[in-house]
């Protein structure tokens, strides 16, 4: 099936483009009435990410309503782990909760396994995107994800959400060895995981490092970017996008990795990042989610501005952050064709 | 009072020092059973913040114990949204919470209140002072402190702690206005705090700008550091630290402040921040606090590693963050012991 739309994997690719590319992380989500009204027919988050079909759906939903140039597949990144053999819960209001949680070097075997097949476990994630493709029809690029290796271990160790994720950064000083072990895995799992969602038909591919910030440079160079560069050197069938939020010092290194597209969190000055990578990589982001919540001229005004800081085409848009659900789509909307009609 | 270790002051001035000066942020908490013991007596955490005599003890506790070159008055940085006017609770497990919050102007008046004499309504932070300054007798200065402006700002809109302060940062957004008005009105009573806690006998003088890593530089600057620098300015009477926590890149703007001392976060390089600083400022901090759940060996080398990284004598030894309540208070120890017996 080719596509009708290619603009971010062209520019994903350094490609010349006609405008930039635009798409929200979390697009697929609580933003929309359309989505709260599947999700308000199921038991819970978890029904939604494994019945493929409903997942396609609210995967489409964005492209529909807002008009983006690219899904997402609907799922979370804590499917690897559970498909290694730690279970979760989503506490609603609370998140994440793993009643099991990574202890020693005996949990390894039972709850961090690594030869399974990957349709056998997470077959609903590559059947969601078959049907979405299908029901795309070539529309817009399809982008598939997983979890980076850290922080699917801090889950892994902390068994959920956490200021510090001192539990999981203790794993680091107490047991460097069982740290390295679990992340190997985690990588290993990953990498087939990837591959199988391309397999399935994803267009491109990002890896979320949502915990980033919280390591020191040299640690997070031993315990995370060391994982996420193996992502990347395995990857080659598709353009790979890196976010490493909050981890402004790591991106010198990100530029380093066989990657294409470095994503930004609205922390970063774009100027400063594209300094640093320099005209290889496509940069994406960043404006601030919360910047969504001003008037639609403030919201023009603020997203223009961010394009007029960009001094390359190697751009796709989005937010720094997940869009926040309580965003009117209006707004969302405002943000989307400010930058569609921007030119070039 | 004259005090017979005035080795923390001498450092901050930049003034010759013998040996490193060091604390801990927390070091007057729950890693100390002693702690715990008086805790467990009380009704709650706010009763001991606001009970001076009991205070003073748990202040006390970690010159007794643990030999830290200062003390630090036991207190919570939301005794001054209290003062104001809004009330707080300390919820077991859970942290603060508001049950109201600043939503509009009209709140102000009742809710963030300016015009009130500081003893009268935080003068038991005061009378701890003094009567830990009797108790010490001039063993080790005693640092008095207080929740940065936009910190306190993001409890006073969001009511409670959160991941994103989602709804503190839309204000910036929506109603810059608003966000303004409160945060001078917090600088403000900030300011007679500070003045008063010297006034009753502290030695030094810390601000804690917790949530400062949640802004960009743009916004940091005008809604964060703007109202730091009042306080630097209008503080002259005792050295002043400013901690602004995951604020990498606001240091530079923090060296040109009136201030003494600039406290690092763990992820912060200390070779790179003394090259953004210079010479005319204190560096304090910042080993890892995961790192004291180390062997004692192990605490040992990274303490050393962290003092040889110290390319000058312009530094108070701390952690990067708050102690956390788990550590073995005998790691503690091995941490101070190694920065007194270190040769400069």
């Amino acid at each position: 099936m080719s596509l009708k739309n290619d603009l971010i994997i062209r520019a994903a690719r350094g490609e010349e483009i006609e405008r930039y590319p635009v798409w929200l992380m979390r697009q697929a989500g609580r933003i929309l009435p359309e989505y709260r009204a599947v999700r308000a027919s199921l038991s819970g988050f978890k029904e939604l990410v494994e019945t493929p079909e409903l997942a396609a759906e609210v995967t489409i939903q964005p492209v529909d309503l807002l008009g983006v140039d690219a899904a997402i597949i609907f799922s979370d990144i804590l499917v690897v782990p559970e498909a290694m053999g730690l279970t979760y819960e989503m506490v609603e209001k609370k998140g994440p909760f793993f009643p099991k949680t990574i202890k020693s070097e005996e949990d390894l075997v039972k709850h961090a396994q690594v030869d399974f097949d990957i349709e056998d476990r997470l077959g609903y994630v590559t059947e969601a995107i078959r049907i979405t493709n299908k029901e795309l029809a070539g529309r817009v690029p399809l982008i598939g994800f997983a979890g980076a290796p850290w922080t699917i271990f801090c889950y892994m160790i902390e068994g959920q959400g956490s200021k510090t994720f001192a539990k999981a950064r203790k794993v680091l000083y107490t047991n460097p060895a069982l740290a390295h072990d679990l992340l190997q895995r985690i990588t290993d799992v990953t990498i087939r995981y990837l591959k199988a969602q391309v397999l399935a038909g994803a267009h491109m591919l990002q890896v979320f490092d949502s915990w980033a910030g919280i390591l020191g440079q040299v640690q997070y160079e031993e315990f995370g970017l060391k994982y996420i560069d193996q992502i990347a050197r395995a990857i080659d069938e598709v353009p790979i996008t890196i976010f490493a939020k909050g981890a402004f010092r790591a991106v010198e290194s990100i530029a380093k990795m066989p990657c294409n597209t470095i994503g930004l969190d609205w922390n970063m000055s774009v100027r400063e990042m594209r300094k640093l990578v320099g005209e290889s990589r496509t940069l994406q982001g960043n404006l601030d989610p919360c910047a969504l919540y001003s008037s639609h001229n403030e919201v023009e005004r603020l997203t223009k501005s961010m394009l007029n800081s960009f001094e390359s085409k190697r751009h796709i848009v989005n937010l720094g952050h997940g869009v926040y659900p309580d965003i009117n789509p209006d707004k969302v909307r405002t943000f989307i064709e400010t930058v569609k009609n921007y030119e070039l």
